[in-house]
């Protein structure tokens, strides 16, 4: 039974893309809800400008006010070193830094080139250093939706750069999904080659109905970090009506089905799936809520008992 | 480039659960656009009576005006030997005879047991013998929404029946989306090294959000043939508000994308399941008709020329 390792990230990349504001309470109840599911880590929020995400200007009070359990790393997203005053301020777990591997991408959501975005993030890690773990989130790098394909030896050389800086770990995102299962299995491979002591994390989108299979592909190529978001939750301004982040507990229900143990309360994480349209008031894409448990069985018609005396 | 082999359902699976009556045009209409898409085979329509199936009530007018194309197969269900002699008379290529593996399943759906079943379907076989080539789909083989577990060995058994009859094909089917991929990865390769001879096509649902995952487990098993539904129509009585089939386009996009040959016009069949909502008059389930091909790209924002030129 190998270990998977499930980042929840619902309540940062999930409610980012949310039109309506979900209030400081619901927030707090949700990730107090999802801390009580078995999760490795809880990307619980984003410590950026409440002008640029208005969703997250309350990433301050939802940090101390969470209630933690030991064994959940709580993470934060961090942009700059002002994000790294706050993250520490509120003792987050581990900061999570993101940059894109697409020049175009990053100019577009970060507003600077790839190389200003290293050396602020640089900053950041020499200032963290010691004091907490750090992650780099590398944004398309399965390919951006402006520039299209992204080389692999793109995502490579950033990898390295981060890698020689002494991040902890580094999350390899497929941000608009773009990626199909045999591009993940390459590149996944190749990351563990030549990252073998670092934490590799996968993030999936699913804005392409291919998100689960390339859970399962990366799972093949040895990969055991994923993140996930509660409900699927997290859709893409480039693909409207189009799905978001994959969805966490149809991915950790299909490993755990296939005998993988990811430490999940999958019955817990249900009933907090349920309640997720409530929050954020409308139907969300994931699929296991909807459906049920492959053992959740349902009572033959009347029909059948009838049919079994007439026949059997 | 290994061939896949895709069977589009739409107008059969997909059609039967949908609460709206298709007219006979549209349903005409549809079958004559998937017929220049380059698909392997099209199930058509079903041979049931009206009375069981309205939607399908127009199956033999339907069959007669369809305009097909050489190198597509047009196959159509038929339960029993009344249908069987229509299926003849409209001369469809290949008949496609249906029983479950699990006995609740069957008495609920076909209201007989397992074995009239196999009967009733035996003399269809020996009737249509030599004249045409029977495909069997057997339902819920991997997972009974009533009985839970359907045994593999008793899918064998039941696939081991129909072979001796000289069927062409088996269809396993996931009737409700039960399967995940490691079960997927058994049973095919048990399936492929019993049944060299035959052709076997997977249909999969995509209920709990693994239908694509499924896919990849049975290509990886050598698996070269899958039932498919254009837009994922064919949702489930067990699952109200999740999905149904597999998405024929995703699914299709995924292996191309892999490098594998469908013979699939990707860009005709997209046109094709952005109009489906029309025909049906609801949203689909499938994700590549909403977010475009990975090719697909998008215009950079006007900021990111400023910005270009303000660093680079």
């Amino acid at each position: 039974m190998k270990r998977i390792y499930f980042n929840e990230v619902v309540t940062r990349d999930g409610f980012q893309n949310e039109p309506e504001f979900v209030d400081t309470d619901a927030k707090i109840a949700l990730v107090d809800e999802l801390s009580q599911c078995g999760f490795a880590k809880i990307e619980v929020t984003s410590f950026t400008s409440a002008k640029a995400i208005p969703m997250l200007r309350d990433a301050d009070e939802v940090m101390h006010r969470i209630q933690r359990v030991p064994g959940v790393e709580y993470t934060v997203l961090v942009p700059n070193v002002r994000g790294a005053d706050r993250a520490l301020a509120c003792r987050a777990d581990e900061l999570n830094l993101v940059m894109s591997t697409s020049e175009t991408h990053n100019l577009a959501n970060l507003r600077m080139p790839r190389e200003r975005s290293f050396a602020g993030l640089r900053d950041v890690i020499s200032i963290v250093s010691g004091q907490r773990p750090v992650n780099v989130s590398l944004s398309t790098c399965f390919g951006c939706p402006m520039e299209g394909d992204v080389p692999q030896s793109e995502v490579l050389a950033w990898a390295e750069r981060f890698a020689e800086l002494g991040v902890r770990g580094l999350t390899i995102c497929d941000t608009t999904g773009m990626a199909h299962p045999a591009q993940v299995a390459t590149l996944c491979t190749n990351l563990r080659e030549r990252f073998a002591g670092l934490q590799l994390t996968l993030h999936f989108h699913n804005t392409r109905g291919m998100g689960l299979a390339n859970v399962l592909a990366a799972v093949q190529s040895g990969i055991d970090r994923f993140d996930g978001s509660l409900g699927g939750l997290g859709g893409c301004p480039y693909a409207p009506g189009a799905s978001g982040n994959i969805t966490s507990e149809d991915a950790i229900y299909m490993l755990q089905s296939m005998g993988y143990e990811t430490g999940i309360d999958t019955a817990r994480l249900l009933a907090v799936a349920r309640r997720l349209p409530e929050v954020v008031r409308h139907a969300v894409p994931g699929q296991l809520a909807k459906a049920g448990r492959i053992t959740d069985l349902h009572p033959a018609p009347p029909s059948v008992a009838e049919l079994k005396e007439m026949f059997l």
